[in-house]
Order: structure tokens, then C-alpha cells, then sequence
């Protein structure tokens, strides 16, 4: 608290992102990255670009980018936005196209940085419960809003809607803005982005973080009509007119160059979270219908917070969320095999009831 | 226009950067940069992220570059915020500590991005002339206010208020926050920091961008007084937690280690600029005395609008703003010596009469 602050500072609840704690040997499961490093042309592009020309700005508009975005999703360049990571681009939606009179809607168990945004920027916003199966149900949107944003597949639950569910939210919303956040659909979604052309109130949100292997250079991006773009650009270029430096949209675009790394790499998490959702059901986990690179399980014995604690004692690392609904769960990140083996091995012994220990 | 957008998107007036063409030959001296490459350290370290590790998420809190930047400037941790370029810093600041009942304070001719944020933000401000030498009083500011925002050495007039005069401005205004955004503060004026000890009121915004030659890289950071860069932390972890990627983070840290390095650096500008003011004193030009990396000036005889056009021809960008006050003026940046030359001569050629050509 000072007397210096601004009013708003006084309320808000920022984000806490999951640990980035400097242990060794640490199986860290805690934060969605890819166990798999980014494509070897990732690296050489940004190697290329440790040059003087690290002393120019970068192309404020990113258009080599937003080119290749442009032509890897079959859109025009006006429908295409970046950001510094998806989460900047969510910021500037929320700013740009989720602030009316009516309240914004998302699901209560979601990504836990929309109520944030909701703060900040001051938008009024009712949360929709997910179903007793943790699904996001469409109908239950039908309800008086100013916009939509659910996260496809949601987190932490990991369960996708279709693309014909998400075509139909659409259309019973012509008049709202509809975001849907698919940071995690390249592992088994079906994305909404060929639904932009016949949907003006469609914006879809990516990231390179994820699937791209990319969360340490800070890329994300919207897919959308071109007028939610220019409101999205309109705001973008009233706060930072360079968000994304040069070694940045260079990586970015060799990304984009390799598509055979990034199916390679994409398959084989969808085969680990198969060989984890397995490991977990082995031990008596219940487990969630996973498309992302994460699954979402409890235990019918132990708790969530009790879990993550133990599997802490074996330098492992899991989220938990002190959250109504989900307090028994246990949000796990997709790793490699070794990793997973070393999840599994760590749980079995902390499923171990005291009473057998000698 | 559209219905989807949130009404603030339709009153923003975007702040518009200099212009990043691709030209082959081009003497570009229109956005300040640096005509120095960064250190070599800083190319290695950046060389040296582009590794697997990039799938990891950055450190949010930035810790090991605080670290860095708090021992160079000799202030405590908590005193320290990094941003993606000193733009994020300077609109976190403006949302976080420069958002009151009373309106905001700068002078008409300075930054122009300032009044840009404070329409994003629904801030109220007012300007305050400079005088008729182009020059900061601050005692015109003794008046009723929220904050103060003063660039120094100022935009574009490059005019610097010493560190007495900033120590003046602060003990007037004890209740205030004073945000003193030090872009161009290495090429010869007087840091404000000092005084962060003793001036809870006080934040001093720096860029890597000019005088570590890292535009392109994009990062910045403030320093202050632990409340006000809570203030800024709360309102970044409502934004995006991770605005430096891992290249970022690394070669700032690089950059700061160099000392020698950034010293050779800008006496290098320094001297530069030496000689493009007289260059431009010998073309007849009014040139104000600059403590920045670059020099504004007008000459009698022409506009700022046609030399700037007509250098244009050349292949020689500078900036011209079209603004009340400073119409006549070209900003223009400080180049290599063969960059000045460059300039000198195709200035000499657009100011030889008309009723002279052949």
C-alpha cells in the first residue's frame, strides 16, 4: 500500500504462475512445458540473429510473422495478431474486445489468469459452472453476456470441445465476441481457425510455448476477423510498440518452417500422455479425458494438496490449485517416459499406506 | 469500427513509430538507434540460450537480471522492475502509480507516447509549455496534479534538466509520484537515481535500447522505491507474467557486465554527435544543445517537413513531427561519421536555392 499507487493497484489479485524454482535433477511437471527442445532451425534462427542488427528495432508489425502465420493457417494477413506470449495477446483481448456492459462468461474451472484480466481492466464477468463431468456445456451459455472466452481443450481439465460444439456456440452468439484460447489444441483438439472465415466474432488464440516447444522465447497470437485484429493492434500500439524482439520473430518463423519437427514432436507427447494417463489409472487414479499436454487426475484416498507435497519429497513437481471443485486434483505435465516413470514411482510410494511402512 | 470492439478501442489514438523500411543503403538516423553493435558478450550470451532450454519458461521475477541491474546501480532488489522494452515499464507505470483525480503533468513538446497511454488508460493530463528556449521550468509545474512525468534529457529536444533541478522538482512535490524516464540518460546527462534513496516519490525508467545498442532485444527497467515497484509487479502479474524471454534476460545481463564495453560506446555517440552538430551549425541550422543520441534542429530557411522529404531522396531518414511548435524542426539521430557525412552532404545539396540548380 502507498499513497502513490494508482486505485486500481489497490485490487488487483495478479496471476501466480506455476514455480521456475533452480533445483537439480528436478522432474518438473508443474508449468505444461514440452519435454521436447525446440527445432534445431529454431535454434540456428536465433543464433543468426545474435548480430548487430540486435541494435535496430525490430519490425514493429512483425510482418515476416505474421506472413508466415498467415499462410501456415490459410488466412490473410489482416486477420493475424502477435503478442509477447499468448498470454499479452489474452491481455489485449480482454482490453479490446471482452470489456462491455453485459458480463463476460467463462467456465468457474478455467485458466485461472481471465479473472485477473477481468481486474485489471475492469470488466464485469459471471463464471458457468462445468458440468458434473467437468465439461464445459454449451448450452449453459445461453445466458445474457458481453462476450465469451473458454479456453480449448480448458485447463486444467484438459477436455476439448468439438469443433462443431464450438460452431454451434458460435452461431447462437452472432452478436458476441467469442475467444476461444487454444494454447493446448495441438495435442488433440480440433482448432476453431477455419471457423474464422464465415465467423466475424470468432478470435483464436495460440502459443508458441506449448506445442512449439518455444515457452522461454515469449510468442504468442490471435487468428481472427480482421476488425478484431485491428482493435487488438489499435490497443497493442497504445502500450508497447515492439513486443516482440528479433531473435523472437525469427525464432517464431523457423518454427513455422518445420513442420515435420513439429508433428514428430506434438505425436510423441500424445503417446506419453497415453503411457502417463495409464500409469496414473494403474494406481488408482481417476483420470480426465486429456487433449492437452497435461492430464488432470485424483486419487479416491488421497488429496490433491497432500499429493503434490509428497511428490515434492521426491523432487518432482505437480500443480495443485487451492480451488473449490478441483482441490483434489492434480494438474500433471506430460514428460518424457523417464519422467513419467519417476511421477509413477514417486506416487506408488506415497499411496504406501502409513500403516504398512515399517 | 466494429461491434465487437470495447468502446476504449474506438477512442485510442495509437502512438506511431519511426519507420523500419528495408532499404539497401540506407543511412537511417529517424529512431535513435545506436550506430555501435552490442558487446560481444551479449551476442555470446544470446548464442548461448539458443539451446534446448527454451522450452522452459523464463523466470517470471527476472531475479538474476534484477540482481545485476541493482548491483550496477547500487540499489536493493526490491527497487528494481524489468520490462519488455522501457514502453511496457512506462505503461505500467502510467496504470499503476500515474492514474489520480488530479491530472498528470509533462511538457507539450516531450515523449509522444505519453498522452497516447493516458487516453488508454482514461488518465487526465495536461501539458505544460517549455519555455521559449525549448527548456523544462520546473517551477511551472508548481500546480495542482495527480503526477508528474518528465523525460531527461528530454524528447525530441535532447535538453537535459540537471540532477539539482530533478532534486528540486521532487522536494516540491513530495506527494506525488514523479516518474523521470531516462531513455537517453547515458549519452551525457545526470541520473536521477541517486536520488531513489531518499525520494519515496521517485521513479526512474531506463532502456537498453539506446546506449547498450539493444533495440531489438527489448527490454527496459525502473528503479525506485520498493512500494512503487510493487505497484508495477501487481499490475505486470495482471498482465503477462513472463515479459522477458530467456535471450532477453541473458543478454541484458551480458550487456551489463561490459562496462568498458558501454563506456567506449557512448563516448563514441558522445563524440559523434560533437561533430554532426557542427556539420549541421555549418549549414546554417539552429541546433539545441543535446545531452541524447540525437540532435533537433531547424534551419531558417527551410522546413523540417521538406528537408526531411528531401533527404529523403537521398536515402537519409530522420523524423519530422508534425506538431505545433516543432513543425520546423528535424530530430535526428546520431550515426557513424560516415552516416554524418552522408547526411551533411545530401542536406548541403537540398539547400542550395532553387533559382541556382541548373
Amino acid at each position: 500500500m502507498s499513497r502513490f499507487w494508482s486505485d486500481l493497484v489497490h485490487d488487483l489479485e495478479p496471476y501466480v504462475p506455476g514455480e521456475q524454482p533452480r533445483m537439480s535433477d528436478l522432474v518438473k511437471l508443474n508449468t505444461n512445458e514440452n519435454p521436447f527442445a525446440p527445432s534445431p532451425h529454431v535454434l540456428d534462427a536465433i543464433h543468426a540473429e545474435a548480430s548487430e542488427t540486435l541494435r535496430l528495432y525490430p519490425d514493429p508489425q512483425a510482418t515476416a510473422l505474421r506472413e508466415a502465420l498467415a499462410a501456415y493457417h490459410d488466412v490473410r494477413l489482416e486477420q493475424v495478431f502477435v503478442g509477447n506470449g499468448s498470454d499479452e495477446v489474452l491481455a489485449h483481448a480482454f482490453a479490446a474486445l471482452l470489456k462491455h456492459d453485459a458480463p463476460l462468461l467463462f467456465p468457474d474451472i478455467t485458466y485461472s489468469f481471465y479473472p485477473v484480466y477481468c481486474r485489471l481492466f475492469g470488466i464485469a464477468y459471471e463464471t458457468v459452472p462445468l458440468d458434473d463431468a467437468m465439461r464445459i456445456r454449451i448450452s449453459d451459455y445461453r445466458r445474457r453476456a458481453g462476450g465469451i472466452i473458454l479456453a480449448n481443450p480448458n485447463a486444467p481439465t484438459g477436455i476439448a470441445l468439438s469443433r462443431q460444439e464450438i460452431t454451434a456456440l458460435l452461431d447462437e452468439h452472432p452478436n458476441l465476441p467469442v475467444v476461444i484460447d487454444e494454447a493446448y489444441v495441438d495435442f488433440g483438439a480440433e482448432t476453431a481457425v477455419p471457423l474464422a472465415a464465415s465467423h466475424p466474432n470468432l478470435l483464436v488464440v495460440h502459443t508458441m510455448s506449448k506445442s512449439r516447444s518455444l515457452a522461454g522465447l515469449r510468442v504468442g497470437y490471435a487468428i481472427g476477423d480482421a476488425a478484431l485484429i485491428e482493435a487488438l493492434t489499435r490497443v497493442k500500439d497504445s502500450f508497447n510498440s515492439y513486443p516482440l524482439g528479433r531473435p523472437a520473430q525469427a525464432g517464431a518463423i523457423a518454427a513455422l518452417e518445420d513442420e515435420a519437427y513439429f508433428q514428430q514432436s506434438r505425436t510423441f507427447v500424445i503417446n506419453s500422455r497415453e503411457r502417463l494417463m495409464q500409469g496414473l489409472a494403474g494406481l488408482g487414479f481417476e483420470v480426465l479425458p486429456s487433449s492437452a499436454n497435461f492430464v488432470f487426475a485424483r486419487h479416491p484416498a488421497r488429496g490433491g494438496d497432500e499429493l503434490a507435497a509428497a511428490l515434492r519429497q521426491h523432487a518432482v513437481l505437480v500443480r495443485h490449485f487451492p480451488a473449490p471443485r478441483i482441490f483434489d486434483y492434480l494438474r500433471i505435465t506430460v514428460g518424457t517416459d523417464m519422467q513419467t516413470d519417476r511421477l509413477i514411482t514417486a506416487l506408488s510410494s506415497a499411496l504406501i499406506p502409513e500403516t504398512t511402512a515399517p
